[in-house]
Order: structure tokens, then sequence, then C-alpha cells
């Protein structure tokens, strides 16, 4: 996958963090930041940092650093937070109701537009002003609509069988919150968010610590 | 980070996708399970699946495999979903707000007892039969609950001081959700879900594909 896009994940993941901590620098009303800064603030590399923000055209002056502002402004651009990105969340449960709660996600660009449910009691429905609809409208509503992402927060075992569907209605990207790795041709971007994965961690090692 | 402790992280990480789907095939009725079929149906090699297993102890028969039943309750407590952990939450914002919503939660073995937040008018109200107070109460009801696990949903200028004073408190793990990359002690455990980060990448990703 690596080869096949202009910069790789790890360094594309590493970009928000970055921008929060300049638009905090710049908040502060500083002016420039180095990497070797940035880098301290974050905990990595400063070759790093410039590496990462050289895949994304951005280039510090010796000794002087990165403009904030332009920093800030072409960081928020290049991660696509500004514009607005429809997507479509299927399985209104727990995490995919909370996920339409949120209203962060707009803040990132992400105006997910409709919710569908395999419940027909959720038809009609709404949640935060988005509607929920019953999944057998998706086919009809996307031939309109044209949406990209499809959010999937459906039981594990109609994770793969949902995907299909969403893959041959034209989905492009799918953000998988479901513990199950979803099988898609390699033309579909996927995005793995299993949030109940970090609980685990967080169990594992603070049992781990509390027998040091 | 590795050398201290048992298992590697991302080993550790990939438990829950095994779990869900050993879940799936003993609800089809199957009885065991060979590592190539679970590489094959999560898209790793069979021998990442052996080394992963081998970690918690787990060993498949010879040509047999892994008894699906006990490789499924092993697992289980393994992975520490099927106690209950209890945390805090410090921030009630957009996405505290939600992860309150999210009963899925508590399915995985957390236990969010309060969440707490520095707007008074929050104070005294709850989501989702989880009470909501002050943040300055936090340090008296940690002196009685001595909860181990923090949510951090606060805003990102925030986080760093939130994190000390969660720190301070006794709080042994922190879960944190902003994009700010928190400095914590050592043997403080941090999980940090930047969700919104998965999000730049599917922009981006769509964005080349579609350029191709």
């Amino acid at each position: 996958m690596t080869n096949k896009y202009t910069i790789p994940e790890p360094s594309l993941r590493r970009l928000p963090w970055y921008l929060a901590f300049a638009k905090l620098a710049l908040d502060r009303g500083e002016r420039v930041l180095s990497s070797t800064h940035i880098a301290a603030g974050i905990g990595v590399e400063p070759s790093v940092v410039a590496k990462d923000l050289s895949y994304v055209n951005l280039k510090g002056r010796t000794r002087v650093g990165y403009d904030l502002q332009e920093l800030v402004s072409y960081l928020e651009d290049y991660l696509g937070f500004k514009k607005g990105h429809r997507a479509f969340l299927f399985g209104v449960g727990n995490l995919g109701g909370a996920l339409l709660h949120d209203r962060g996600l707009e803040q990132f660009g992400l105006d997910i537009v409709a919710g569908f449910d395999a419940k027909y009691e959720l038809s009609g429905t709404s949640i935060n002003h988005t509607p929920i609809h019953h999944i057998s409208r998706f086919a009809e509503m996307q031939q309109n609509l044209h949406v990209e992402i499809g959010v999937l927060t459906v039981p594990v075992d109609k994770a793969q069988e949902m995907a299909e569907m969403m893959v041959t209605g034209g989905i492009r990207a799918i953000w998988n919150f479901t513990p199950f790795r979803i099988q898609v041709p390699e033309t579909v971007v996927v995005q793995n968010t299993s949030i109940y994965a970090h609980l685990a961690v967080m169990y594992n090692r603070i049992e781990e610590l509390r027998q040091k």
C-alpha cells in the first residue's frame, strides 16, 4: 500500500498531531515553530517531523523553522478538515448512535447525511438531526446522493455482508469500527478503528505493571 | 516499550480480531479453527497468528487447530472484556458525551462511573445514568474510589494539564482521544485513539485514487 500513495499512512496519521500542536502555539501568539520544537512537544524524532512535513511540501527555513500561520492553514487544507465530506452511517446501535451524537466529526469535515439500520422501528427517527432510514433504502438514496464514505458500525456478524453492499452501491471508503477485518477490493479505502482493542491494551498493561 | 511487557502491543491489538472471528465461527457451529483459517479470514500471515496466540499460551494442535470454545473463552478472559474496569471520563463535550452514550464500552468491560467537566451547568446532570460532576470534585471522589482508568476527551489546549491532574490523582492508564500527544511518567499507560486522524487518511486516499 505504501508505494501506491504520495504520503505513507504513518506520516499522514502524525500530521493531525502537528496541526494540534501548531494551533496551540499560534493561539499563544507564537509566529514560527521549528521541527525540533514540534518533535520535543510531541515526543518523536525531529527528523521524522521534517520528513513528514516534506511529504506535504512544507519546508522550514534553516535556523528559523516553519511559519506558524502557513503551517496551520496548509495542514488544515491538506488534511481535508475544512471541506465537507458526505458520509452514510451503517448500523445505528450503541457505537453508531454515539457517533451520530458527536458533533466533533462535523468540525473535522465529516457530514453524516443519513444513518441506516435493519431495525424497522428506527426508520423515520433521527439523532442530532441526522435522519435514520431502513437499510433497504440505501441503494435508492445512493443513486441520487453518490456518497463516497461509509461508517461501518453494524454487529460483527453483519460486517462483511454490509461492506459488500456498500461497495456495490459505490461507497469508496469504509471507516470500519467493528473488530471484524472486512475484505474488499483493493480500490476501496479501509480505515479500521478498533476502539475496544485499545481497552484490551490498557487492561493488560495495568495488570502487568501491577505485578511488577 | 516492547521489551517491558510480556506481549508486544501490535500482537495484543490483533487479539480482538481473532476473538471476533472465532466467535462467529463458534456461532456457526464450528468446533476447531486453524491458524491458517484465521489468517485467511483476517488477512494476515498464518505465522503471525500462531506467534500472537503463543504469547497468550494458546497452542493449536498440529493438523487440527485450536479448540474453538477454549480459544474464545481464553481470549475473552485474557483481554479483560469480561471483568468490570472502573473509569472516569474527563471532558463531557462532543466526543465525551458521545462515548457516554455508547453502551458498547460496558460490554467490553469499561464501567465509566462518572464524568467530569469544567462547565458548572453540567454538574448534577447525567448521560445514560452516568453522573457528571464539576472537575473540582475529582480529587475528593478519587480518594474514595481509586479509579485506575481515565478517558481524556477535553479540548486540545487542556489535554496536558488535565493529564497531569489525572496522574497526580492516581490514574494509572489514560485513554487519550485528543490529537494532543500528552507527556506523562513512564509508569502511566497511555493509549492514543485519534479517531479524526482516520478521517484525514480516508479523505487523502479518496482524493489520490480519484487522480489516478
